[in-house]
């Protein structure tokens, strides 16, 4: 893999992945290009004891442009987009209307393929072999940051669930806070291990599901897929290696290459259960930067809010208020429809 | 106020709140209804330290019906509902699909208006009142019950939040546990209390907002409306009562009789952003019932996942898989804007 990083029209830095070594990025982004916003502010709020970032310039982000306005397409002689070249692998670059940038953390784009029509599902397991070292590649560098705490590596799938640009893409968020979702798993986890019998929370509950096997969806030498006892979505799987790492820089080169195809296979059978291209959230969950990263344990959280072909599971009252969830469709029948998908 | 429970085809109770006291409600459900689903089963996440309840049953429930098959409506010669009086006031009676239910909890639904296209903004002020004091009500009838931690009330509006029934109602739970949102609120303010001067984190929250006035919506002698400084959503309100109180049912009349027009005025406003109804969860925070009296504060959190005409909140990925926010809208443009609404 070849990694070149230029800079955008306006300061913000763009890193092509290559897969072929003797690839040559020299085109030069020439559009002219507001200077890029200010800062999200940070707010605490005393009620919950979380941050909360206000970023008032995100309104004017675009929302779901036409295919000839795509801005993660490849430049054509027509019109510039965020990517200068006019083909690509993989391309990371500055979010150009970040949730948090400067000093308080870092917003970056993903794209895994420069076809505007393509999904995560069609790719070839070779192309999410590089994006996991691609997002390895991010973890590592963002984690070197001064005002990151924690590196969130995700892909929001489908309009349902609020994409606003079509072409498949990622995003990678450096906080400059531990996140409210990992704050109350490593509490969970300091209590068991202080508690217990000192070993790591995920890697017991991640031995009883191997052992019982009742919600594993997949699995191989090196990882296993599987849907959670408590999940919370109609639809939700976890992809966790079978060694306890804290993030994904800390895979060896044998566990990235285990780990491409059972993502590609878990994608596929999700999008496989209706028949139908699923909404979800994917998102690696991964150890604070700097603090507890001997209680972290990496793991791909999937979820999607269908729960059947003309159905969504929305957050209503009781989840987006009291946090209190009520799950229709149960854990073992989830795994079992999925390990059902003919692939 | 006259109050008459009466007894529903399958053995639910069902509880007809009248505005005239010589209200007679003699009609008999002679529906044949299956008995009652099981209850939801309790599962324990380890990972968070939460609960998650598991409701298989729910599947099946009505997706937007039809005016003509409105379950809510009152009951008509040619078609029986779940109402079987032909016309109400407030009615209240057990959740057919209930996400909790038996030993752990209740559900409940509360229809506030006959008209199948009202809406709660539309409501005259004494309906409002009336619907105060069935909350209170139903808080105190449901802390009672054995299975009971905590008693939410709460309306979801507008299909875009997910709402399942186009008929104006709202919902109470009564829930077999502390939710993970108040714990949160309840763990921020034991230590706000031990740490501090002894003072409650709410009612100290909630003086220096009536002090600043820069996001205060709306006020009363008794009540007042604000934007929280750390709002999460592009329009947030919270509608407290000036005086301490740990639930609906510790309100006096001469704060009910005040918070009735508060509410319906904040209701308006939120319309009146964008001509538009907006789509909202207003729910009532409470104190639970066995514990935390003191530290708990009553209060009314109506949020709307709309910043724009054309344009929703969603929750993706940092949001939801993170506990991450992220708000497009400074707080004090939204009660800038909340205020300026032409009323």
């Amino acid at each position: 893999m070849k990694r070149t990083s230029v800079t955008m029209a306006d300061g913000r830095e763009l890193i092509y992945f290559d897969e072929r070594d003797d690839a040559v990025r020299a085109t030069v982004d020439q559009r002219e290009l507001p200077p890029p916003p200010p800062p999200a502010q940070l707010r605490f709020d005393a009620l919950t004891d979380e941050w909360v970032a206000v970023a008032a310039h995100r309104q004017g982000r675009p929302l779901l442009p036409s295919t000839a306005e795509c801005p993660l397409c490849p430049s054509t002689e027509q019109f510039q987009t965020e990517v200068p070249a006019d083909d690509y692998d993989v391309v990371v670059f500055e979010n150009r209307f970040p949730s948090f940038s400067g000093e308080s953390g870092r917003c970056e784009v993903v794209c895994f393929s420069p076809d505007h029509d393509a999904s995560f599902r069609e790719l070839p397991v070779s192309r999410v072999r590089t994006l996991l070292s691609v997002l390895a590649d991010r973890t590592a560098e963002l984690s070197a940051l001064g005002g990151v705490e924690q590196v969130f590596c995700f892909e929001n799938r489908g309009v349902e669930i609020g994409v606003t640009l079509h072409h498949p893409h990622g995003q990678i968020y450096g906080y400059p806070y531990v996140t409210p979702v990992t704050r109350r798993y490593l509490d969970a986890a300091r209590r068991h291990r202080d508690l217990g019998t000192g070993t790591n929370l995920y890697a017991d509950l991640l031995a009883a599901e191997r052992s019982s096997g009742e919600r594993v969806v997949a699995a191989n030498e090196f990882w296993t897929a599987f849907v959670p006892y408590a999940a919370r979505w109609p639809y939700e799987i976890h992809i966790a290696p079978n060694r306890q790492v804290p993030d994904l820089a800390a895979l060896t080169e044998t566990e990235l290459d285990a780990g491409a195809p059972l993502w590609s296979e878990v994608a596929r059978r999700l999008d496989g259960l209706f028949d139908l291209p699923m909404p979800y959230v994917a998102g690696w969950h991964q150890a604070p930067v700097r603090t507890d990263r001997e209680l972290g344990y990496l793991h791909l959280r999937i979820f999607s809010s269908r729960r059947a072909p003309g159905k969504l599971k929305y957050l209503a009252g009781s989840e987006s208020s009291m946090g209190a969830w009520v799950n229709d469709i149960a854990p073992e029948q989830a795994a079992a429809a999925l390990r059902a998908v003919n692939l």
